[in-house]
């Protein structure tokens, strides 16, 4: 049964491996969701009222009561509960469901990694249901990446790590003249042991996107797997958790080997568990004084951490200005910056934007790009479905706090959608401010706000950028210049800080998102996270070889 | 000129990369110094002399005195100096020499790295006599683990490493349709860029074959990398560092790579250098305490740490008992037991050996083994050949002190040899003792001392090694027996105390041993070793990946 999964997955899997050694533009699933059926939206939005004002179906060990509370930022009442458990008995029974995980093999596990991604595929609609309405995105956000685009995030792990555990052969012989006394032969067996239980911490804005490559890099090396989503984001993993534990209950492995742990934000559990001498691998994605603090205390357990960047758009010059403001105001405003690669400064020289109509200088380009944000939000209709809704409220606060001590190049504004008028709905801040101002305060806001700020020289721009990537993070430079020199630098600023670097780039959303199977999602050289997601050491740390090793006659 | 040494070394590389992923017999190197020439013995000699009452020659910066102070084990006077540099020197010297490292890309960083170890391999006479006279290694153990099996892991490292940088293309294009704007296309670049500067602490036992995995791991994945040797073994690794300095400088490269750091143990400098912000690997082999407290402080980097093993054989059964006599027998007189995954108790139950000839106990099975060494000793030129001299003054200290306070199966003898008068050779001490009296002493103690212990049930057997491993390291079970139920609970155990199994393995050294390009050397699960050496864990987590994307027309 198994093997089969693995027959019916083989070519997936090659494919996919072939894509993350050539790194071009690959898909293993659709992000176009009419190619899903006709009815798939409706179907999709049946299938998610039915987990409205209801219990959550888990048939986990260890129940000790119920839990929930997220509330949509769109205003919908949600009222799912779902069973809470004790860590200790999804401790104890992920152990035990391990051995015959193990047994089973790489390929029998790669197969139904990619048999629960592909069923997840076909329940992509519904996911997006449960995607918008905890974390504030727009439907067609919220079906991108809570599903094609997360299920291509694991697939990635997965191909990466049936690559390398493929590396590992099953059997080998090793002959020898020994002395006079003729040859020796030992026959050797090698099998992958997993590392132990793994524990995934769950984003709040990007539930599935965040959480797929660890779950399953952890669970294909022969993990077991527990995820415990964020108080505010828990449907979209449950859904998860529960299609995992059917696949793996129809293929007879245990079901225990992944489980959901719910907690609420006023009793969180995640420092408990995390400390548990069993717990052997953390993925993490939050906030950076939680992933300083999992970093530092859960010595027993390798620990991925993703956290915060401060990414900066270094504009020298632009062979096409309006391309230039058209692609900035799109990226700003798609899902509200509610992306931790989202460019958080603008940073323009003192001497301006060298363009084909003459040069632009800072406070122009401000206003340039004020504008380009408002004609971008000027259909009501389209306004929301690009910026979605605000995932937390206290992202709200933030905005407004800054908005009363500041003077805006662009005000936030409220939104209303006439279907979602509970939404929480907020066009982007502009700020153009000085840079000490903009250093104090860039960190401490997530979500649309932006600031400009004019820099003595375009080098000056590059070691701010610099400089806010190795104090706070950051995952990708973006640079606009057509002078090569100059780029060469930005590539020595971005090698030093442990960036990407992306040069020209307007399409959007390009810059500020990554591509499974061809970007590497940060390097793991500054804080916004201490691995890549995903390369080979994302994978590769999560298992151990066995051997054994036996005389032959 | 550095692409050549690629080309001269491809197929060598490439048929090392098969080896890993294989995992028969292979050899890149002879361990046989009569395929090295004539004269090889004695060239090596006179070129070892020279070393001898002169001041060891390195261009490194920072000189700020001379050190050193080896003794040799076997009495020899050395009186060799070395030039002592400042950390602060070195550390700056090797963060400025990465950047022409990085930009030659893996090739040519393996294929240089490839032209190190043959030249090395070349001097394997020489080397010989400089780990003879550090470690008190037998001339012929000191070649081979000085020399060709020490260079293998060393290629074992680069070739990993290699095929894992080679996963990551060089360049690719991105390519898809872009809403109505036609086509996008990114040109991408990938760069395999270095975590920074490594520090290798060497092992005073097996330098080179200790040393050689983490700096070759590191080297040719673009990292800098530091040598700080033990203080009694300094010159296998000042010979090492100025062969590979040597080659850095012939192919245009900056041979302040990789650099010498030379301490004594009155004023050791590991504990700083250590801490430094810029060392961002350390490779460590020696006592658990020192490598527990790098573990725990040395948070800026990635540590792997390489400490003690309490290795057993269990013995239920053999269809060979003369053979396993004289197999165990071998392994540990043969180095005088200081290799890490030497055995240290032999476990018999209280049924006894099962033997064609009968049923041997427990106490008789102690007194063939005292036999079995002493037959193999009887000849004492052979006797000094298998046994080598002892590394450490401690080593005899503890072993005096135990014979003093316990019975003796076979007391330890002092050994002479003409040619040696003032060497340490001692034959080994072997004990039977209750369970308790091995437990409280075994970890305590290093060398030709081992623990016969009568146990109630061959299980009880397993329990006891699966016990040692996880509480103070295992890296080899080695389990005598035909009875497969017995054998598969032996596998269990070693499992879950992530230790290599090896059944009815007579032929020595393989049990206390582990080969090149074929088996793993621990695992990284209990506390003998955080990671294995050598797997893709070891290498991969020593790079980053760069990427530069940017929009073409």
């Amino acid at each position: 049964m198994p093997q089969s999964f693995f027959a019916r997955h083989q070519d997936l899997l090659a494919a996919a491996v072939h894509a993350v050694d050539s790194r071009g533009a690959w898909s293993a699933f659709s992000d176009n969701i009419k190619t899903y059926g006709d009815g798939a939206i409706d179907t999709g939005r049946e299938a998610f009222e039915a987990y409205r004002d209801a219990q959550f179906y888990l048939d986990q060990p260890g129940v000790v009561g119920r839990g929930g509370g997220e509330e949509s930022p769109w205003g919908l009442s949600l009222n799912v509960s779902y069973p809470k458990c004790s860590p200790d008995a999804l401790l104890a029974a992920g152990k035990a469901a391990m051995t015959s995980w193990i047994k089973a093999g790489p390929d029998s596990r790669a197969g139904l990694c990619a048999e629960m991604l592909a069923r997840l595929n076909a329940m992509s609609a519904e996911m997006a249901q449960a995607v918008m309405h905890t974390t504030g995105q727009s439907f067609t956000l919220a079906f991108q990446y809570g599903g094609p685009l997360a299920q291509e995030r694991g697939l990635e792990a997965v191909a990466l790590a049936w690559r390398e555990m493929k590396h590992v052969p099953y059997r080998a012989v090793w002959e020898r003249p020994q002395g006079m006394a003729g040859r020796t032969r030992i026959d050797k067996r090698f099998t992958v042991l997993p590392r132990g239980v793994a524990l995934v911490v769950g984003s709040s804005t990007l539930p599935n996107w965040c959480a797929y490559p660890g779950l399953f890099a952890s669970l294909v090396t022969g993990n077991a797997v527990i995820v415990k989503p964020s108080p505010s984001a828990i449907l979209p993993l449950a859904i998860t958790v529960a299609v995992i534990r059917t696949t793996l209950k129809e293929a007879g492995f245990d079901p225990n080997l992944v489980s959901l742990l719910v907690d609420t934000a006023a009793a969180p559990v995640t420092k408990d568990i995390a400390l548990r001498p069993d717990v052997r691998i953390i993925d993490f994605s939050g906030s950076p004084d939680f992933g300083r603090w999992l970093e530092d205390s859960a010595r027993q357990a390798v620990v991925f951490t993703e956290k915060r960047a401060i990414d900066c758009v270094v504009i020298e010059a632009t062979a096409d200005y309006a391309g230039l403001l058209k692609g900035l105001a799109l990226t700003l405003c798609l899902n509200s910056g509610q992306f931790v690669a989202t460019p958080r400064a603008l940073l323009v020289a003192r001497e301006g934007v060298h363009t084909p109509q003459g040069v632009v200088g800072s406070d122009r380009f401000g206003h340039d790009l004020a504008a380009a944000i408002s004609q971008l939000l000027e259909d009501p209709v389209r306004a929301v479905e690009v910026l979605g809704a605000i995932q937390s409220a206290q992202t709200i606060e933030g905005l407004d706090r800054l908005a009363a001590q500041t003077d805006a190049l662009r005000e936030s504004s409220v939104l209303h959608d006439p279907d979602w008028p509970d939404a929480r709905i907020r066009s982007p801040l502009l700020l153009r401010t000085a840079l000490g101002e903009m250093i104090r305060d860039v960190a401490e806001h997530f979500g649309p706000v932006y600031w400009i700020v004019e820099t003595a020289t375009t080098s000056e721009s590059l070691a701010i950028a610099e400089r806010l990537a190795r104090e706070y993070g950051g995952i990708n430079l973006s640079v606009h210049s057509a002078n090569e020199q100059l780029l060469q630098l930005a590539e020595d600023a971005a090698w030093r800080a442990g960036m990407a670097l992306s040069i020209n780039l307007t399409s959007t959303p390009h810059a500020s998102q990554t591509a499974a199977f061809s970007d590497y999602q940060a390097t793991g050289a500054n804080p916004a996270a201490n691995a890549c997601r995903i390369d080979s050491a994302f994978v590769t740390t999560r298992f151990y070889v066995a051997q054994v090793r036996r005389q032959v006659a």
